[in-house]
């Protein structure tokens, strides 16, 4: 794929260690900016019920003070965009709660995610985000600029 | 003072929990940028040696996988710059180990710090980031995105 393979042929890289809510869910997320058109999403999160669908998204902060409930609502940069451009859809975990996942986008860019957060509901995307619907947030990360995926310890920070 | 009476008079807030690192030193900074020329960094931070000058700044990353030391470089919009915009001088804690300081700057907007790190270092501004010095980064947390100081919980971010 794209902006995987090499060193610095990406537009921005972030990261997101998912350590706030539920105290069993882990995970990590990272985030390339492959050319202006395609965001490319990887990630591996533990800790998940096996087989149940759970929506992943960015939300408007990154401000995790009250945890994963200070972050705010879904990310959109209109309201009337259904779905918003910060939902993509939903993971699945295997049967040892793990669930890794390849997702690329071309609705929103990296530079629009910075400093906001990753979300991991305990529901489906069809549930999340849904007045009266249960929901809950499980897991959340701030997103951070980083130097890039396969960059060495130089540390010269491309975002 | 300007943007810090208000609700929403401001151009973008921020807020960085300091809670990597050195296990004794925590704290937490907010940023608001008031208007186009003014940043304020709101801060308090325990665990210090009383007394001692520490140096405070912004680095590049926000990337704390490998904790502070994953975050590059000190942030400057050009290696020329004397000292880098990402430099804010020094906290000094009181005799119980709190350091309370309020920092204005005019060489560096909110929206370039976003998706950062906030770095507290064990030396003073005159040690820190220079070659052959022993420098260590006591505390670091990600800068990130939040709704503003005196929100309430409607949690309509801003930035
Ligand atoms: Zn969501
Ligand atoms: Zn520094």
């Amino acid at each position: 794929l794209k902006g995987m393979g090499g060193t610095q042929d990406h537009l921005g890289a972030a990261v997101s260690i998912m350590e706030v809510g539920k105290d069993s869910v882990r995970g990590l997320i990272r985030f390339i900016q492959s050319d202006t058109d395609t965001l490319v999403i990887d990630g591996t999160v533990d800790g998940l019920i096996p087989g149940n669908k759970h929506a992943i998204c960015v939300h408007e902060c990154g401000d995790i003070s009250d945890g994963c409930n200070s972050c705010g609502e879904v990310f959109t940069s209109n309201s009337s965009h259904k779905p918003a451009e910060g939902e993509f859809g939903d993971i699945i975990a295997g049967s040892d709660g793990r669930a890794e996942f390849r997702i690329t986008s071309d609705r929103i860019k990296i530079w629009e995610m910075i400093g906001r957060s990753m979300i991991i509901h305990n529901c489906s995307s069809d549930r999340a985000h849904r007045p009266g619907q249960p929901d809950e947030r499980i897991s959340c990360g701030i997103i951070a600029r980083s130097a890039g995926l396969f960059q060495n310890n130089k540390k010269i920070c491309a975002c």
